[in-house]
């Protein structure tokens, strides 16, 4: 039997048509026709204030360490369970970064760790909204009124899902931080190979935003008429994708709504059949989504009660041909911080999700027939394992 | 009369299939099947150390003030004449940027001028082969090996390119320095819209180059098996572009010889044609090339005698429906610079290229008839202007 790789890139069959209408445009460098499509979805129908194209979410944020000055010794607040990156791009700046347990039901940032993490080197709180799940945002919002401090929204993995408030508003998420980041990579919901998003909500910030896009030359003023010729007035860098990848997106962007209900199809499928097998509450637990969260389809992990039973769970699905993989490891623990920090932590639930967090095949190709088969080896697992 | 731009990107006909190609390989993130048969084709065909593909030029120059580990205060040596991130990447590292004056009779950096601006802090110097054009490779080489320091050739507009020795043996531009960058930006010889290059030509390099390349993670090596799961190890971006990008490349370099012996038609169309003209320079001089270098046919520049028969030129050109325009600006003079550095510098000849330079179309699309109208333009501007 074939392996059921653990992603599978969606392709719409419009991107590469799209592509051509680029090249043809006369124009493939950053900021075509297709980045101003781009822009105009995700501001128009989104709402997000300022959408800026980057070649990944890295870029994002360390663009967004650039805007809110991050200087040597400003301390960043963030939770150990997450991607490199997001620490990776204040630590380019000079920062400290301040690591915050996950919740004890879920991988997010555990938000009542915050506020004794605050000192007055603060300078931002970085919510990650992993797996599409909302961090406590009214909560973290609250802090940083208080504090004076920026908040970043990491929402790589987080289009089209939501922060649900006290009144049971649904908000977008990219939309509450005054910036936040978004990821396009291969294994996202909408994706252009690598790619990523910043969004600007603060508008004191939109101009310098895209000065330092611009490898830190006022070139979008000039090309506005606003300056009569542009030059060398910022730091910056080359944030800018190819308008071959705004083409490609821009074809995810106009399936966005199929895309959403095949991968929630197969998120509700693995839930419901899950549910229903014997004994599975004996080695795993199932995904958990606080009411302040929606969710978006983005992953479907399960958390394993031991790492024994992941390791046996993740070679048991590939010798039947499924591949699932675990996630992130506490950054805490990386080699990188326990060599350039004096801080001593103990993040009981970040080394929960990096021991025994397993993620399992979705995406809009994996078809019944497979999802089925994947299912019952959970079952047959379960059947043995107990 | 339809204008005829300054710039058309090239098209081979194959880009799409290609990227079509990727999709199907169920991978289109950084480093799938088109990169590695980039790579390849830089390391075996063009006889670079190691190739690795980058979002951009400024990303490849980033990584190399990275890889170097440029510390705050350290001085990097480079012309003034070029584009701003060539010391945009560095002064991202904290870097202190050296600007040396342009050659009197070609925008290179004047290798006779680096001596004397080495200092004990001085870290590199960062040699920009402009137009394509080498710079004195051997003078340059001889001083890093005297005095300790890296050579980062930016080879943004240099693909194709050689440096001569006095032996008379042609070298590649980006094989000389300990590293190199190059743009694949939509106005370079070969393009991705946007899209880059890293040369990694110093071995001892090569590891951490990998690592920085993959976020701070040594990533590569648990796909090669070398350890036994990968983590956060260092500092780093995500410099990958996605291999939609590649694809797209790689179609490009597969046509290398027919895109470059289309723009040197046209190129030698230009020189003999402004050679006949009578008066001509009374108002331009033509592009000199050094008996170190060779031409790859990027850049058709003229070199106006004045700033006002420049914005004459220009105008008159762009009233016959021929878009030129001028480039760069003095970095030492930019706003950026003025406001923090304390250095005071006077670089006539960087000054004389920022105000009477001006550059011509060129690009593969260009059809004769079209070139032919051009040189009758010129023709007639030097005949009313006389």
């Amino acid at each position: 039997m074939e392996m059921i790789p653990f992603n599978k890139p969606y392709y719409t069959g419009k991107e590469t048509s799209y592509i051509e209408e680029a090249v043809h445009s006369g124009k493939i460098s950053g900021d075509g026709i297709f980045t101003k499509k781009c822009h105009d979805f995700f501001e128009l129908e989104m709402g997000f204030n300022k959408a800026l194209l980057t070649t990944s979410c890295t870029d994002a944020l360390e663009m967004a360490a650039i805007l809110i000055e991050v200087k040597s010794g400003d301390e960043i607040i963030m939770p150990s369970y997450t991607f490199v990156s997001t620490s990776n791009a204040f630590v380019l700046r000079g920062a400290k970064i301040v690591f915050i347990d996950s919740s004890d039901n879920h991988p997010g940032m555990n938000a009542q760790l915050i506020e004794d993490a605050i000192t007055p080197r603060t300078k931002a709180i970085v919510p990650v909204h992993y797996a599409g799940i909302a961090c406590d945002m009214e909560k973290i919002m609250d802090l940083a009124a208080k504090y004076d401090l920026y908040v970043i929204e990491d929402a790589a993995q987080a289009i089209d899902s939501f922060f649900v408030n006290k009144l049971g508003q649904k908000i977008r998420l990219g939309t509450i931080g005054h910036l936040a980041a978004m990821s396009f990579h291969e294994t996202k919901n909408i994706i252009s190979g690598e790619g990523g998003l910043l969004i600007v909500n603060d508008s004191k910030l939109q101009s310098r935003a895209e000065i330092i896009r611009e490898k830190g030359t006022n070139r979008s003023a000039f090309f506005r008429g606003e300056v009569d010729k542009y030059g060398w007035v910022d730091i910056g860098s080359s944030f800018l994708p190819s308008d071959i990848i705004a083409a490609f997106l821009y074809a995810q962007l106009e399936s966005l709504n199929e895309i959403q209900s095949s991968r929630m199809l197969i998120w509700n499928n693995y839930h419901t059949a899950f549910t229903n097998i014997e004994n599975m509450d004996k080695l795993f637990s199932l995904p958990y989504i606080p009411s302040y969260a929606t969710n978006n389809a983005h992953m479907f992990y399960l958390l394993c009660k031991s790492s024994e039973i992941r390791v046996s769970f993740i070679e048991y699905l590939k010798r039947n041909s499924v591949h699932c993989v675990f996630h992130y490891l506490s950054l805490h623990k990386s080699p990188f911080y326990q060599k350039n920090s004096s801080n001593e932590y103990t993040l009981p639930f970040s080394d929960l999700y990096t021991d025994c967090l397993v993620r399992l095949p979705i995406y809009p190709e994996l078809t019944p027939l497979k999802q089925k088969w994947i299912i019952e080896c959970v079952k047959r697992f379960v059947n043995e394992f107990c």
